[in-house]
């Protein structure tokens, strides 16, 4: 393995993720156990600050900064756990941190943001309008444009697999959500390193499913985007990640939006955690296929748990 | 501070905790702070891997079985997170646990100890009778029959009380649900041997009183009980967390059920974590005192967060 990022650079990234958080828990669910019918544990990324594991990547991000960078400050755009992320580290390490959001964000997820310090702009009608026109700020002020799969913040995130390791080194399968790619990347970059033997699953949505048919194919596709669960929710693949994932990942899988939603319920039944779509989509992907699973110690990887009450209604009252 | 137990019983209690625990997260939220009209920290002991800060408490009695007691097991009675609590340190103990429920208890919870590992007898049809019954068993077998304010417990809860004060050694404020009255206690001893100027303010359900009223009155007497937030449903009060409470509680607040609701709701939208009646208890009465708390650094102990899914969606539908 001697392409970046490797193992070594997770490492290195532990420091500045442990100055500002702890590890998150690994649990073992007896009752969720007997309903997938094998042994599952599921790493609690949902309990972090920002309510996801990308704030791990946040902060080594911000901690390679230089003193020019520092001052010019952070721009990305995001209307979700990626700008909580960003806004995060940089008001831990006192950088300005200005986020463009589409129109029509999600106003508590831009609450969110504010409240963490940021300084949040509505521009443009998609993502992608809001991305774009973020790019030529950042450039025209001098300032960092941070995108979601940039090296230092899959650094971070791996450190959460190290943790799984930590607590259950014969771990046998981990099941990752793939939206961006840098978890599922960071997944099997330190799993494959510490043993080959452990599976790694990435997981999708079937409504979304850009990164999927891109690793099955081997070229960059995008693809519809029509999932409700913003944080696996990818139109245009990422290279860097999909050459990472192409190299490790043990399979990719598919699962339909209302099987995500079943799964939601639940984790909340038999875990009493509210999990977003990304974070529910191991769980939806273990279900289907649970006779690969039998008899092994399954991780499931609850990226982040921040679904709006509103969704949560809708999926409880149907 | 000469009785006990005092601020060293809890600090000896440490180790016994951190062998199977790790802290639990304390974070700040910005709009829930916005919210209350200051500054809002939730100490998150629904992390826990039994859903519930009680865990700590068991794993410190247990540890402080002789090698008969071990072999003889452990008898407790409970609908709730006690009983997991028991089953969780019986069982990382290698100690066979023996759990009275009441006939009719919660499928749910009655599945959870099980899950642990716990016998788990269903038997008498309300909480007294099934405690009485395995009171005898205890008795008969030669086994250690563990009540839910046992001093081992309230040593263990008190750990987390030491967290917040790492975590916040300025925290102004610290909000707590009474039930048996364990983790006020050890709350209020831990934050007036640290600085007297902590208030600790304890917080009950109108519909279940006891330990409010006993409080007040300096007399233990007994209440109603029809509170849904079976965390603080206690209609025979105890007298050693009376004692304490009385020595060093600021104040104790009645919330109404119907409070407690709303507090479980808004904390879903605010920090995405869902927490049992007991555990929202706090921000109920946070909410109801918002005047004495202003431009205060608070924390509210979210102690549980073992709602049943039935109840969620009744509570979200309305």
């Amino acid at each position: 393995m001697t392409d970046t990022p490797t193992i070594h650079d997770i490492y290195a990234a532990r420091p500045h993720v442990y100055r500002y958080l702890r590890p998150t828990p690994l649990h073992h669910y007896a009752t969720l156990s007997d309903l997938v019918g094998t042994q599952i544990y599921i790493k609690h990324e949902n309990h972090q600050p920002v309510g996801a594991f990308k704030v791990r990547g946040g902060l080594v991000m911000a901690a390679g900064l230089t003193t020019e960078q520092r001052k010019a400050g952070l721009f990305t755009a995001s209307t979700g756990n990626h700008g909580q992320s960003i806004a995060y580290a940089a008001r831990a390490n006192a950088i300005k941190a200005t986020i463009a959001v589409p129109e029509g964000a999600n106003p508590g997820k831009v609450a969110a943001m504010r409240g963490l310090g940021a300084e949040v702009i509505l521009h443009g009608e998609d993502f992608d309008s809001a991305r774009e026109w973020i790019t030529g700020v950042a450039a025209e002020k001098g300032g960092t444009f941070v995108g979601p799969t940039d090296e230092p913040l899959i650094h971070g995130v791996g450190t959460y697999t190290l943790e799984i390791l930590d607590d259950l080194p014969d771990v046998e399968v981990i099941l990752v959500p793939v939206g961006a790619g840098s978890g599922a990347s960071a997944t099997s970059i330190v799993a494959k390193s510490i043993h080959p033997g452990i599976k790694v699953i990435g997981v999708q949505s079937a409504q979304a499913p850009a990164m999927h048919l891109s690793w099955q194919s081997g070229n960059l596709m995008t693809a519809q985007m029509e999932t409700f669960a913003e944080g696996i929710a990818t139109r245009v693949p990422f290279e860097n990640t999909q050459r990472i994932m192409r190299k490790y990942l043990d399979d990719f899988l598919l699962v339909d939006d209302a099987d995500i939603e079943d799964a939601i319920r639940i984790l909340l039944e038999h875990t009493h955690n509210l999990a977003e779509g990304a974070g529910a989509a191991p769980l939806a992907a273990a279900l289907q296929i649970k006779d690969r699973l039998a008899g092994k110690k399954v991780v499931l990887v609850m990226s982040g748990g921040n679904l709006s009450v509103e969704r949560l209604k809708g999926i409880l009252s149907r």
